[in-house]
């Protein structure tokens, strides 16, 4: 199931460039998560807000994905991050989820998790628009 | 000059990872440009917009780091982006300016342009906190 | 109890204007309620989205104020509202939690309800700064 | 000129609630004002968050407005603000303006001044749907 969605996941050279991995994924739900290396730091050796913004993003428009027609995919329209907590080690998994699926918009929230699943690190709202698939 | 700055932008281990350059600091203005290759699509082979969201957000950091009194650092508590165009080829350029700096806050305002320079293909706002410097 | 943040909000002359109640005060959970009526719509009769994000930020303004330091209080910083469903009657429900409370700044989640409680019509984030008190 | 865009504003029950006005409307720009009254406040008596969002939104919406096809009209889909500075007298001003208008989705921006025009107190970035006209 959801073969196309996780396809989708591959073809994004971000992705393998982050080292991030789809690690699960169901109707309306997506986790994306990426191990800490000094690749994906920003200045003082923390994950990159980037980091953290790219695979919320990715794990919210995959579960958006599960929920659209055949023959469609998703675009991020906007996208907007609270950063809560920094991390410096271990993998960080994004949970993405939707919240609200229109035939046009659907709307997804996210949050981003430490390794054990309990600190919250960030929490996104991002708008996805529903469009005829590119490939 | 912004020695410091740059410093910071240099430290950043996404932004080596992404390939993207520092290409103009001035007080309140900084750019941030990364070439286009495999290593930053998503899933149709445009720029992935946590590519776009990375370069904005770390143009908007360093911008704000160019005008908060010495021995402070920012760091990124929220950002949002909104994406109008999409990309595939050539040469991204993010600008990013302070719209307001307060003692604990800088708001700032990013724009991603294609390498013409004419053409806006994402927005952001962000709010940076004025933090003691780490490193 | 919370007699302070009880009584902010009966200072906040918007409240009053737009006949908004606080129906629930918690630590870090507020409820707002208002009641439709011709003076809170938008050009086809609904609730206009100003009243959801007037009494989203409300909500989550007292729910920050319930965990910060006596003699200090919040203000907003930037808000970010998605609007997922359109309503045009009723009392409708914004409930605002603190979703990370920090020394300096109090991230908070929102969300409007109809009045049955169930259906989910807006989503707020929004990042609060704790100062001194002004009054 | 833009009648149904005037008639779309004066149809807005909040408008007249907080006293609004249209004040200017162009293609893809639109200002709407409101003056200081107790109605308007919030704890420390400023102008309400609230309601600056809800000038800009309609500010915004309504140049939204004026770049669709006759028979349409636009809603909020979401809307995000920076409160940059409080303003507790006169007349504020926002402006709105379109970024990008798309067949769907229009973005918009608008900054509120202080009455000099010089000042700026907030700045928002928003998305509008655009839809078969209601009324």
């Amino acid at each position: 199931m959801y073969e196309q969605v996780k396809a989708s996941f591959d073809r994004q050279g971000l992705m393998h460039t982050l080292n991030a991995k789809m690690t699960d994924i169901r109707e309306g739900e997506v986790k994306v998560t990426c191990e800490f290396s000094p690749a994906v730091t920003q200045q003082d050796g923390f994950f990159h807000g980037g980091v953290l913004t790219s695979i919320l993003d990715s794990a919210c428009g995959h579960a958006a994905w599960t929920m659209i027609p055949e023959g469609k995919e998703v675009l991020t329209a906007e996208l907007k991050v609270n950063f809560l907590k920094p991390a410096k080690a271990g993998r960080i998994i994004a949970v993405g989820k939707v919240l609200h699926a229109g035939r046009t918009l659907v709307v997804c929230e996210g949050e981003v998790f430490d390794e054990t699943g309990e600190k919250l690190l960030a929490k996104m709202t991002t708008t996805m628009i529903v469009v005829a698939r590119a490939v």
